[in-house]
């Protein structure tokens, strides 16, 4: 079985991320995708926070964008630490590592997005997400760090990893990131065009609506053609 | 009810200090107790590692021995991360945290004891606890800091006892029935309209497959009006 992927969108300290890789390796998490790092490849501060963890560092891949990242990804769930006004479903760590474990026996590659330190993920990336995680903190004092999200959510992982799962894999295989994204193009380029997103000022929250409502019905390969295939008929000329 | 103690064993490192205090804020702990700490009372060092939570290092209490800590406690837990040779009850975290809530809601005064960095807890401190907790981790990869070996086992105190945790589902009031089928009858009205279920004998599984794609998305009222815009939208001739 494949592991979850961890995916630092736009971290600022390398020292962060070298805590990240040690939370990752106490874990067994292997798989380490940078997006954007303010400071570029994971330097020797990395290196010293790993406590070790050189092997993820190593092979860490660094990517331009969160959609390149995700670009093959068929399962994401983004860490989000405020309350959004997206209607995604939201999972606790442990939920989060039942559905993991699910999700990866049926095959697919699963992604855990994380934001960067202060900023967070921006609206547009976690529309790219079909879940998200909140973890249940201190309501007066809920400042978890980077590599404390990753260790809370990599143990849930391992921890229900290591049990029996009380859910029966299904085996289907979901659309990767890439197909839907252009899927979701074809459909807003041809919306566009209609004069739909008026006003202007509201098209991004438009926009925003109709990818969190496609991406809730987590959409296999065939049905995406089928959808793309909806598009292309209805746009016809009668 | 009360919570759990947080004891810290001979703890070296200032920052170690003000880490735990940060762990023990984020999952709403309050009391720690620091024995024979290497250099003294929390200092600056500790607080600025606290991120804010110096309520706690101002009144953390400073004793000279675990026996002394531990006087007026019914009930302890010590983390261990070699296996040892005492026979004592092991649990894991999420064990641990359901046993911690039933012994406190029975008035009991609870702690958990930490080990230093290194050297970990000696025998005679460990013959004061009643039962042990493991972290369980990848075995080829297990040092886990202080503060993080704080915050799993503060994690699932919290998570337990259900202090606000559970996240309700925004209020969504889903799109009725009756309103799902005139969006599926437009759809499906304008699909046949441009032929797009081709071969005929192939409609009805090509209706469920759309069918089946948008009620797995679970529309509410607004959504589904935005869908009926973007049909009606996109069959607008240009």
């Amino acid at each position: 079985m494949t592991k979850p992927i961890i995916v630092l969108v736009r971290p600022q300290m390398h020292e962060n991320i070298g805590a990240v890789a040690r939370a990752m390796a106490n874990f067994a998490l292997e798989d380490l995708y940078i997006v954007a790092p303010r400071d570029g490849k994971p330097s020797q501060k990395a290196y010293a926070m790993s406590s070790g963890a050189d092997f993820i560092l190593d092979k860490a891949i660094i990517f331009d964008s969160v959609a390149d990242a995700l670009s093959d990804v068929n399962y994401v769930f983004a860490t989000t630490a405020r309350k959004r006004d997206i209607y995604k479903p939201a999972y606790n760590p442990m939920e989060a590592g039942e559905i993991s474990i699910e999700k990866l026996s049926g095959g697919n590659k699963l992604a855990l997005l994380f934001g960067a330190e202060r900023a967070g993920l921006e609206n547009s990336e976690i529309d790219l997400a079909d879940a998200l995680i909140h973890i249940p903190v201190n309501p007066d004092f809920s400042s978890l760090n980077l590599a404390q999200s990753v260790l809370l959510i990599a143990y849930e992982w391992f921890r229900l990893s290591g049990q029996k799962t009380k859910y029966s894999p299904n085996e289907i295989k979901f659309a990767t990131k890439k197909d839907l994204d252009y899927f979701y193009q074809h459909l807003e380029t041809e919306l566009e065009q209609r004069g739909f997103f008026y006003p202007i000022e509201k098209k991004e929250s438009m926009v925003q609506t109709l990818r969190a409502l496609f991406s809730r019905t987590q959409m296999n390969e065939q049905e995406v053609r089928t959808m793309r295939g909806v598009i292309k008929s209805l746009t016809k000329e009668l």
